[in-house]
């Protein structure tokens, strides 16, 4: 790949998310300098073993053309202060929080020199920490950008050039948008795996042979709870209104298949799981 | 595969769990006559392709030591009189149906000269149909057999045997308590899958983006929601009082969740996430 419109890359966080993005601009571009700053000993190491250099010092991001904030929502909140410290003149700031409004709503206070930018690719795992990190993770993936309001055409170009550099393809979204769909998509799905998971090991605790009867369908249904805790706790506690408002109406709608069901009242049951079953055959062929 | 128990097979219903049966028995046994029944002329052309014989007149069950009964469970229930009447004496008659309380009390009243045994074996999936079926399908399964009073000491051995020669692995319950299970690990993930789909596809015609941003969790959390409408009707409208209770204690849960979050309770939400993770990685490792 040529030309990324940066020559040296600062990664804050060498987790999947991070550590992935470190492997996948090396086997890029070997021209480009690539330094990972992380808290945890273990993760550095497991990157030098790949030929990242890495470093617990934040000012080491001094040297980036382009800094990328791959670490959970609140830790990227925290972190931009010092990025506003140490990050160079004109460097590009991209974080990968899951959320957007707060993330955003803190970028607009960097100092006017940097040129900060929201992002959050759709392709985590319940999987975490560099040893998974791969760098083909993007590849195919859809890479949300949120641009703020002081988002310069030049910072959004090479935001999607970096995007497109990943094998992923951009797409430009208002932050509230982007964290009202994620609400649905994301956030819901794995609050309904923990609470999966909750009342399952409850039941389990009742009757051993529960998990020797959970097959495939339980397994896919619960993937999500096995997430990291730390990430997604950050995750809804920044996406609170949307979050609780759609937990709520989900609930709202068990209520009412609970009624359904107990009224044995197949002619409402059959059309709603028709047209589920109908939607989700659409959605993934 | 030696010594069966039986020379001759009957399969009612060609869909997936029993064209995969007789695929499977074919595979293992060219000894065994194998007869496959389906009032659907396709499922029954694509058995014959396979070397399947197949008709659609129950009364071809008249020759078999096994009666496979491979149906919804609302089926099962109404095919059960036309066993009584045709199937020969001594025959073993086994059901694959989703619960199996209703089941196993319809087969109670099965004629003397029947061995009924209710049977579920944990490895459907969300496709159907004999173009799904496979041989292997039931390898290393878990087979719930649930026996009924009367079943007879020899009529269990044979029906474990033929769960063993499909590679399953024969577990047997009490009705009440297979229900109160499955309702759990099978039928509540379902029909979350189901409240998801219906909440997702309300979004979309709000924000034709929503689907673009659904990745792998979403995928995987929905998956179920594609299952076969009749089928899941019939086992939910069996387990009425299971999958009901569990749905509203599942609403209950979701409400709490929502609290949590709309109060931004970070002390009470992170030992529940961690807990769930916890379990959810020790289960599936």
């Amino acid at each position: 790949m040529k030309e990324p419109g940066f020559a040296s890359a600062a990664i804050i966080g060498l987790g999947l998310m991070g550590g992935s993005i470190a492997l996948a601009l090396q086997a890029l571009d070997e021209t480009i300098a690539i330094v990972g700053i992380d808290n945890d000993a273990n993760a550095r190491a497991q990157a030098a073993q790949k030929g990242i250099a890495a470093s617990a010092d934040l000012r080491d991001i001094a040297g980036a053309d382009l800094v990328v904030l791959a670490a959970p929502v609140r830790s990227i909140l925290r972190l931009l202060p010092s990025v506003a410290s140490h990050a160079k003149d004109g460097a590009l700031v991209l974080d990968l929080g899951s959320t957007k409004r707060e993330i955003t709503a803190a970028m607009a206070s960097l100092p006017e020199r940097l040129n900060p930018i929201g992002g959050h690719p759709m392709c985590g795992k319940e999987v975490s920490g560099f040893h998974a990190a791969d760098a083909k993770l993007y590849n195919s993936a859809v890479f949300v950008l949120t641009p703020l309001p002081r988002t310069t055409r030049d910072a959004l170009d090479k935001a999607q050039s970096f995007v497109r550099m990943l094998g992923a393809r951009p797409l430009l979204l208002e932050p509230a948008r982007h964290d009202r769909i994620v609400a649905l998509v994301s956030h819901l799905p794995f609050a309904l795996a923990v609470a999966l998971m909750t009342m399952a090991t409850l039941s389990d605790q009742s009757d051993e042979v529960t998990y020797e009867l959970a097959a495939g369908g339980f397994r896919d249904s619960t993937r999500l709870a096995a997430s990291d805790t730390q990430m997604m706790l950050d995750t809804l506690l920044t996406n609170r209104d949307n979050v609780s408002e759609l937990l709520r109406s989900c609930a709202r709608e068990l209520d009412g298949l609970a009624d359904m069901i107990a009224h044995g009242n197949a002619d409402a049951l059959a059309p709603i799981l028709e047209s589920a079953a109908q939607r989700r055959r659409e959605m993934f062929r």
